[in-house]
């Protein structure tokens, strides 16, 4: 799974634009990290579970540079202010300035919580980021979004600061559960679902090959993911219109790990929930038909992701989809699909189609 | 001293301009405040000092709004990141949105944390600053710096977020204590040494009428102070370049407040050394002559400020000093005076003179 040829996406943010690297291998080559790492002063963050695998290798990639490390413990529910000053203690503790860098080695919180540590320390310094897990690869690396959790809600805390460079290593994802690797490719299927049908009919055909790691599949999933991501992206970069539709699910899907507490649902399987959740108020306001539900639970089930909700009471989902950032003046505004392949925001609903979806999903069958 | 026309300032940042509203009792004036805070949920954050003075008539000007407020405890040792989530857990108990307002009320370290806590609050959401310290009122509410401090290190973790409007009541000067009267003064003085000599006469002119809490003689040290931040500002807002003028006397001020503990100094009072300091330096290096050095210390003396470095020795200064936000690749880079009203930016001087400056003031008489 090594030694394929590397394929660089730019993303093009003016003066904070930067690249995506994509290739199998790319912790093993020699000047591949050090390339895109100027500064002199290094602090990698990871986690307990990444750490032993990747960090030699990491910083062996940064030889002549000041390298020092900080583990996490690995986990959502370490995605806290505690964990976020262990950061900042480190980079005090090593002295670093202004000119420093940041490499976030690992998952989406191992990068959310790094890139906001960059976002802050003095103010805001460079960060690096090293993905590890398709989710992080195929989301969190493009948009600039860090930050931590609160106990009322997720990412609550936070800023916009991006990267200077992604460097996605395909070989990671060897590593990874496979409960992980089904959960980044709900994302990886949001994308379809929201933006490209075309890229939609490319997952269904290829979820096979993506399931075995292929490495030519997963490079074009996380390719054209993080195209799809970054062009959206670029035109509103500050979260104000249409990057909204990239929050698909995600607003039914908090509810769930909400409910469930951090960590007993992943993301992408929570927000896999949710985008059929979405599908369904769709087909009942007219705009999907019941072959296209089906066939988005279809997707689902053949990633290996679950498509039934927890039973949490119709009530209790509203509620805490209530306290989501995507509610404006109490109004909560939803991504639904007109069509496969289409995403609209909207909170031009009907209430009642809304709460028949959350009772069918949310309430234990009579 | 109420009733007074006010004026007001526009600070010029493209979309995230904003007004500076000057005079003597608006938050007595119906309207005043309510004008410049759009958002319907709003939180103010203030101190047990300042909090008892003055929440209820800003919050009577707030009329019709949802208003909740918190009250932090009063001094700079309280600008933590322990304190911070204390705002935070405010906002998310109260479910406040993304088109909340943060409203601050205090002096600079309430503006700097309540501002910190905008910026990070669900990305980022409105503030509106109300100071009520000469400090805050010239040098806090022009900039967009807001931050923390960390134990090992002033300002350590922050955000750049300007605010939609300051509104400043020189009113609430009255309940300053003298001591923080002379303290904001010592920036006052700052703004004319670094970028303005006529400034610096008119200070030298006026400092009788501004200890008297004269109303013109205040409104005008204000706006010219936040006339000459707001320039060199808008001209860098990131601080890559003359923003750094603005940290005249800070690097040797940092030192000796960390060298004493937060609070035992008053920021401006450490800073007014360090100017004095600057000016040391700077005549040494042959830019000032003795005579203009000992015009600002002359100047600082009138103003009730202290001339008289802590004797915590010249290698435990440079060290603190080591530490400051404004090291380049372990080069100090200082702000010294090429002229009264000249300072200058520049690591470009001899160590030998550096340290003797160090000696004269950090150690103790043979």
């Amino acid at each position: 799974m090594t030694g394929s040829a590397t394929d660089t996406l730019r993303i093009e943010l003016g003066e904070r634009s930067y690249p995506i690297v994509i290739g199998a291998g790319l912790l093993q080559q020699p000047g591949q990290v050090a390339a895109h790492v100027a500064a002199r002063d290094v602090l990698v963050v990871t986690n307990a579970t990444v750490g032993p695998l990747y960090l030699e290798p990491l910083t062996a990639g940064l030889h002549g540079k000041r390298v020092r490390s900080v583990t996490l413990p690995d986990g959502e529910q370490f995605k806290t202010m505690a964990v976020l000053e262990r950061i900042f203690d480190a980079l005090v503790e090593g002295r670093l300035n202004r000119d420093a860098c940041i490499v976030a080695l690992g998952g989406g919180v191992v990068g959310d919580i790094a890139g906001f540590a960059a976002a802050c320390y003095q103010r805001g310094i460079d960060f690096v980021q090293v993905p590890t897990t398709l989710l992080a690869q195929v989301d969190s690396s493009v948009g600039g979004k860090t930050g931590v959790n609160h106990p009322g809600g997720k990412n609550m805390i936070g800023a916009f600061h991006q990267p200077r460079a992604v460097l996605t290593d395909l070989a990671t994802l060897r590593t990874l559960p496979p409960r992980e690797l089904r959960a980044g490719l709900a994302e990886v299927i949001k994308y379809g679902l929201v933006d490209d049908l075309g890229f939609l009919e490319w997952i269904e055909q290829h979820v096979g090959e993506l399931l075995a790691l292929d490495v030519p599949a997963l490079a074009h999933a996380v390719r054209r993911s993080c195209e799809i991501k970054a062009r959206i992206v670029a035109s509103d970069e500050r979260e104000q219109g249409v990057r909204a539709l990239l929050n698909l699910g995600h607003t039914f899907g908090h509810a769930i790990e909400n409910a469930a507490g951090y960590g007993a649902w992943l993301h992408g399987e929570a927000v896999g929930i949710g985008m059929l959740l979405a599908a369904d108020l769709s087909r009942r306001l007219g705009w999907l038909d019941a072959a296209a539900v089906e066939r988005v639970r279809a997707l689902l089930v053949r990633t290996g992701l679950p498509v039934e909700a927890p039973r949490i009471g119709a009530a209790r989902a509203l509620d805490l989809m209530g306290m989501d950032k995507k509610v404006l003046q109490g109004r909560i505004r939803l991504v639904l699909l007109r069509s496969l392949g289409a995403g609209v925001v909207t909170g031009d609903y009907a209430i009642a189609a809304l709460q028949a979806t959350l009772r069918d999903h949310f309430e234990a069958a009579a």
